[in-house]
């Protein structure tokens, strides 16, 4: 099934319309999704009232070609381009309020399909409550569609969780299931927002990121000098995907679960040994339906037990290389 | 002279580096101009201070080929990258604080280049109190260059100054000069940052705007229904670029004036007659080396003064055209 952005008859093309009527389909498509300006489209910039919170901001986009293709339909893009971004706003525990769009289109991108893409955004921007306050549209080359989203939103509690602050002893979680995302879950996933919340309230939180480029490659982030993470092999939650990738590929479902990429799942530390059973029980009752699996924990980097998973072997995909 | 950001040599090319080392170079070359994580570069998400201000977002991108070519020294296009929406904050009267930038670049992107655009980013960063807290590298085609500026602010006063609220009778300024910027004002442009903070605070300013597209388009958007804009031709402030430009292409300069965009200058609706001499000696002796020229009045459409410029053959430049 091909649901390719651009089209060789110009009537169906964006250069049929001009950048006004565009602006205005847009609109349009975007619907109460969009506030009055200049609270949204239309002013110079977007106001946002006033905060007491701590505010966050995080930048994604999609391009062709490197974040979808002719199979994934345009309201998964719309979609995916908001939910990757949220996902990195659930993985600090916040909120999101706003988001900007910038968009880099070929003259011969399809109206049906930029259509289907600003539906996908705006079905999802009601969905997670964030408002689309502005944005902007360039041209670009000839069979390019690339769309830039910056999201802003802010704390739920009093403290945001950054990737810095775990110690020797702490042990490492993982949300869901990893691997196998090109099936499917890259478009499919939902972010973590009310897990990431809860999770900043719970003062046993030492850290946290979400899992984009593949835990084996993102655990990094999370580890501090002189330590390393002693994972468990077979505790690592591997996904029906991964499984199914690895019956394809030839390669392990671990390698699938490791490296992969474009989970969305959230990465949590918890402080030492003694606060797990209490913690593991808390999440059980908030949120029966969404496993959590203890993966391992951080260790000094000389003394890694003798079993441990060598990440180094399964580095997941590097940009730009 | 040619800038080209792109090399057919692949040692001077980003694909040289990984994603990783070239995120290190990027945080090298923004040197305090990015702060450290969580509050920059780093993390799932920048985290900005509560603020009591009204918050303001903007996003416009520079993209080879559409906003900047090889004439342009990269220093200049990080610069104009972070100018072009310091013009937007300032239209609203607002002071800037945070900016993400989301690159799609291809994998023939000359290293050198990039070290050019980030220092000039950096360089007018600090110039203007921008901090540069965070952003986003990816992939895109053989010879594209895109980058995506979302920026941040919040207002200087109790209010931010939107394109609505003009009404009969109200004076149009305009700021500087106009026309002629392809002739290096695209680039080198100064945005009205502290000019757009005073006329917030002036409550006889009722609409204010920047001017991207040319006067003739852009001040559409701050006339209101019932509405049109009389304006007198001879009061235009034409700078010498455009009347450069005049003798080149045969077209008048006033066509350059009105028509050829990337002015940055500020377009200002200021109540009634009466307040208009007192609001023009204050600007004298704030802005004392910063023209201001009243250029029109806001007179119902359908009683135009006779010798009123009849804007719609002044058209500028519509996108994706």
């Amino acid at each position: 099934m091909s649901a390719s952005p651009f089209t060789p008859t110009r009537r169906e093309s964006v250069t049929a319309h001009g950048e006004l009527r565009l602006i205005a389909l847009i609109r349009r498509w975007l619907g109460d999704a969009s506030p009055r300006s200049p609270f949204g489209i239309g002013d110079d910039c977007a106001v946002i009232p006033p905060t007491k919170n701590q505010q966050l901001v995080t930048t994604d986009p999609v391009i062709h070609g490197q974040h979808f293709d002719d199979t994934v339909p345009p309201r998964a893009v719309g979609a995916k381009l908001l939910k990757r971004n949220l996902s990195d706003i659930a993985a600090m525990g916040g909120r999101p309020v706003a988001a900007v769009v910038s968009l880099a289109l070929a003259p011969d991108t399809r109206i049906a399909w930029l259509r289907g893409f600003y539906l996908g955004l705006a079905d999802s921007a009601r969905r997670y409550s964030v408002k689309i306050v502005g944005g902007d549209i360039t041209q670009g080359p000839k069979g390019f569609f690339g769309a830039f989203l910056t999201l802003h939103g802010e704390s739920t509690g009093r403290r945001v969780v950054t990737r810095g602050g775990a110690k020797r002893g702490d042990r490492i979680y993982v949300t869901g299931v990893l691997g196998g995302s090109l099936r499917g879950h890259h478009h499919r996933f939902t972010p973590r927002l009310a897990e990431g919340a809860w999770l900043a309230g719970r003062p046993e939180v030492r850290a946290m990121m979400d899992v984009s480029d593949g835990l084996a490659k993102d655990l990094e982030s999370l580890t501090p000098a002189g330590l390393a993470p002693a994972l468990d092999a077979g505790a690592i939650p591997i996904s029906a995907a991964a499984r199914r990738s690895a019956r394809q590929s030839g390669r392990a479902p671990l390698a699938h679960a490791l490296g992969d990429g474009e989970d969305y799942e959230l990465l949590v530390v918890v402080r030492g040994r003694r606060a797990a059973p209490a913690f593991e029980r808390a999440w059980q009752n908030r949120f029966p339906e969404v496993k959590l699996t203890a993966i391992g924990t951080f260790a000094p980097k000389n003394h890694l037990p003798a079993g441990a998973l060598r990440l180094a072997d399964y580095r997941g995909y590097e940009h730009l290389r």
